[in-house]
C-alpha cells in the first residue's frame, strides 16, 4: 500500500474556538482532510489573543490551528451566510463547540442540518449537554474540572488543584475526533451522515470512572497523594543525592518484590507480610516512602534509573517543560515538524499516532481571514457577494 | 436510518492491561465491536487485583471491560497460541500494551503480523516509541506525566503533583481508540490494514502544546497556579459566605469587562487600563483574586451562580467525588446504565458521545477466562485441544 493520507478528500467545516474544537481538527487536517476555519470577522477564535509569543502569535492558537483554512464570516450577514450554508453543502464533517444556545440562535441547529444535509456528520460539543439543571452554563477547561470532581483528586487533600494540562478540553477534543471517524466509518456503509453531541462534563465524569467505582461501593474516596496514586503503592517521587528527583512506579505484587529485593537489596520488606498485597502497601504507602527514599537520597539519578531497568522497575526523571522541549526521546525519533505561519516556519510536534502508510499534512497557521476569498471564489459561485 | 450499533460484526482481538489499551477497546465494545480480551490464565489483567471494592472486583477493572469476552491464554504454549492465531485470522483489530519487547519476544511484531495478516487493523501503544534513548523503559501513568513536564505546571510552583486523573492513560487510549477508526475507514477504501503505534510519551507532549510553545519561542516558562491558568486571568477558585468553592473563569477581554462591570459592579476596574488586557491580568492575577475573593465572601454560591449566569461569565462549583456520583447532570440526562458482573448488575456511566442514531452495547464485566471455552469452540475448530 503506498504512502497517503487517509483523509484525504474529506471537507471538515469548523464552527469552533479554544481547545476542545480546534484540537479535534487539527488533527483530523494532519490525516489529510481539509479543515476550513469559520471565525468572527471581529477578532476570531479568542486564543488569538491570549499572548504575543510565537512570533505575535499565540502560544494556544499555534499550537491548535496550523493545517487549516481560516475564513472570516460573519454568520448574522446574509452575504456570509449564504456562503456557509454552501460551504455545508459540500462538507462531510461540522465540528462546532460555541457558547451554549450560539448554534441554535444562528438557525443551525444540529438536528436541523442533519435533515438539511444529510451527508454531514455533525458533532457538536458542549460544556454540560442538552438536558439537566446546567446546559445553560458555560463551560470552560477549570469549571468542568472542578464541577466534575478532578481537582479533588489532584494535589493534596486540603488543597484541591487543577491538572495543568486542560484535560477537560483535550479529553473533549478526543472524544470528538473519534466520533468524526466512528460517523464517517459509519457513513461508508449507511451513506448518511448523523448527529453527535460531546458534552465536556461528560468526558470528565468517564476519565473519573475509577474514582466513581469507589464512591459508588462503598470504599474510601479516592484522596489526592501529590505525586503518589491512592490507587497503589509504592508509586511517587523520591530525591537523589545529586539534587535530581526520580520517579519510581509500581502496580503489581511482583513488581514490589522486585522493587524491595533487587533495587532497594531490602529482601527482608519483600518477605514481610504486611506488605505482600497493593492494599496493604496503599495504606502503608508513607512507610514505604521513607524507606525509599532512604536510600534514593544515597544514589544518583542515573545509577538509579539503570538499576532500576535491571531491576524491571518503571522509572522518570522529573521534568520541566524546558526538559521536555529539549527531550533526547523527541528528537532521536524525528518527533518534531516545521509548520509554517504568517511569520515564518516554527516547529511543531507530529501527531502521537504514527503509521508507516500514513502521510501526515504538515500545513500552514493561518492569519485570520487569510482563506476568505479563496474560499469564497471556491465555494460562492452564484451567491450575493459583499459588493452586491 | 434506523438504530444501530456502528462498530457491529468487527472483531477486537486486545493484548492489554491496565488502562490504555481497555479504555480504547471499551468504547470500541461500546460502539458495538466484539471485544476478546486475552488475559495471561495467571491472574489477568493486573488491575483485577488493586482492590476488591467492586462486590470483590477492582474499580479499574469494572470501569475499563464491560462489553469484553476474556479469555485465558498462555501465548507461550503452543496449543494456546494457536486458538490465538486463529483469532487473529479473523480479527479485525489488535489492540495491545504489552511491556516493552513483549510482542516481539512472543513472535508477535506488529510489522510481522501485518504481513501475515493484510486485513487486520493493528494499534500497538508503548510507553516511548521504538527508538531513542528511553524505549527500553517500563512506564506508567505517573512515570510518563513526570518525563513529560506535565508535573511542573500543576499544583504550585515548589510542589509539582501528577493529575488525579491518570491524563497519560487516558489520552494514550483516546488516541489509540481514533487510531484504530481512522485505519478502519481507510480500510474501507484500501482494502486493507495497517499498523499504528501511539506512545505515552508522544501524547503527553502533544498535550503540553501549548506549554512547549512558551518554551520554544522565549515566553515565560508556564508555572503552576493550583486551580489557576498560566495563560489567562482571572481564572481559579475563590471561598463563598456559605463555606462553599465558587469557580470563575475568563478568557476574553469581553468577559473580563462582564466579570468587572456586571457580576462585580466595580466599573472602575472593567475601566483601569491596567487590566484591559488579558496578558496584563496575567501579570497582576493575585490583585484581581483578592478582589474576587473580597466579594464572594460575601455572597451565598447559588447567588454567585446566578449572578454569574446573569452576566454571562461561567462558573461552577468546586465538587469532590461524591457529589460527581449524585451529580444531577448525570441523572437528569439519563448517563448511567446498568452492566452485568459475575457478582451482580453495577451502574456505568454511558460513553461521552452521544447519537440518537448509535445503540450503545452494555455488556458484562468478565471474570477471567469466562469465555475461554466458547471462544476456543468458534474459533479452535481443527485445532490442537488442551486433551491432546
Amino acid at each position: 500500500m503506498s504512502v497517503h493520507a487517509p483523509l484525504d478528500g474529506l471537507i471538515v467545516v469548523a464552527l469552533e474556538q479554544a481547545i476542545a474544537a480546534p484540537l479535534c481538527t487539527r488533527h483530523l487536517a494532519d490525516l489529510g482532510a481539509r479543515v476550513i476555519k469559520v471565525e468572527h470577522p471581529a477578532g476570531g477564535d479568542t486564543t488569538r489573543h491570549y499572548d504575543q509569543v510565537v512570533h505575535g502569535m499565540a502560544a494556544h492558537f499555534a499550537w491548535l490551528n496550523h493545517g487549516k483554512e481560516s475564513v472570516a464570516l460573519d454568520l448574522t450577514s446574509t452575504v456570509d451566510r449564504q456562503l456557509f450554508d454552501a460551504l455545508l453543502r459540500e462538507a462531510d464533517v461540522l465540528v462546532s463547540n460555541l457558547a451554549p444556545g450560539a448554534l441554535a440562535r444562528l438557525g443551525l441547529a444540529p438536528v436541523g442540518l442533519a435533515e438539511q444535509h444529510p451527508q454531514l456528520v455533525v458533532v457538536d460539543i458542549s460544556g454540560y449537554g442538552v438536558g439537566g439543571p446546567l446546559d445553560h452554563r458555560r463551560a470552560y477547561d477549570l469549571l468542568i474540572q472542578a464541577e466534575g470532581g478532578a481537582c479533588f483528586i489532584t494535589g493534596e487533600p486540603d488543597t484541591p488543584v487543577k491538572s495543568g494540562i486542560p484535560i477537560a478540553d483535550i479529553g473533549t477534543a478526543l472524544y470528538a475526533l473519534s466520533s468524526v471517524l466512528t460517523a464517517l466509518y459509519d457513513r461508508e456503509r449507511t451513506g448518511r451522515g448523523t448527529v453527535v453531541s460531546v458534552a465536556m462534563f461528560d468526558v470528565v465524569a468517564e476519565m473519573m470512572g475509577f474514582a466513581l467505582n469507589q464512591v459508588l461501593h462503598g470504599g474510601a474516596v479516592p484522596v489526592p497523594v501529590r505525586m503518589g496514586s491512592p490507587m497503589v503503592a509504592p508509586y511517587g517521587a523520591y530525591p537523589t543525592r545529586d539534587g535530581e528527583t526520580v520517579v519510581l512506579g509500581t502496580t503489581s505484587d511482583r513488581e514490589w518484590q522486585r522493587l524491595a529485593r533487587d533495587l532497594l537489596g531490602r529482601a527482608d520488606l519483600a518477605d514481610d507480610p504486611r506488605y505482600t498485597r497493593n492494599q496493604d502497601r496503599v495504606h502503608r504507602r508513607s512507610e514505604l516512602d521513607a524507606v525509599i527514599a532512604d536510600w534514593t537520597v544515597e544514589h544518583d539519578l542515573a545509577e538509579i534509573q539503570e538499576l532500576a531497568d535491571r531491576a524491571g522497575i518503571g522509572s522518570a526523571r522529573l521534568n520541566d517543560v524546558t526538559d521536555l522541549a529539549a527531550h533526547p526521546q523527541l528528537t532521536h525519533r524525528n518527533r518534531w515538524r516545521r509548520v509554517e505561519t504568517p511569520a515564518g516556519a516554527i516547529p511543531a510536534l507530529l501527531p502521537p499516532p504514527i503509521s508507516r502508510d500514513w502521510r501526515i499534512r504538515s500545513g500552514r497557521v493561518p492569519a485570520l481571514g487569510e482563506h476568505t476569498g479563496v474560499v469564497r471564489a471556491e465555494f460562492g459561485a452564484g451567491l450575493l457577494s459583499a459588493d452586491d
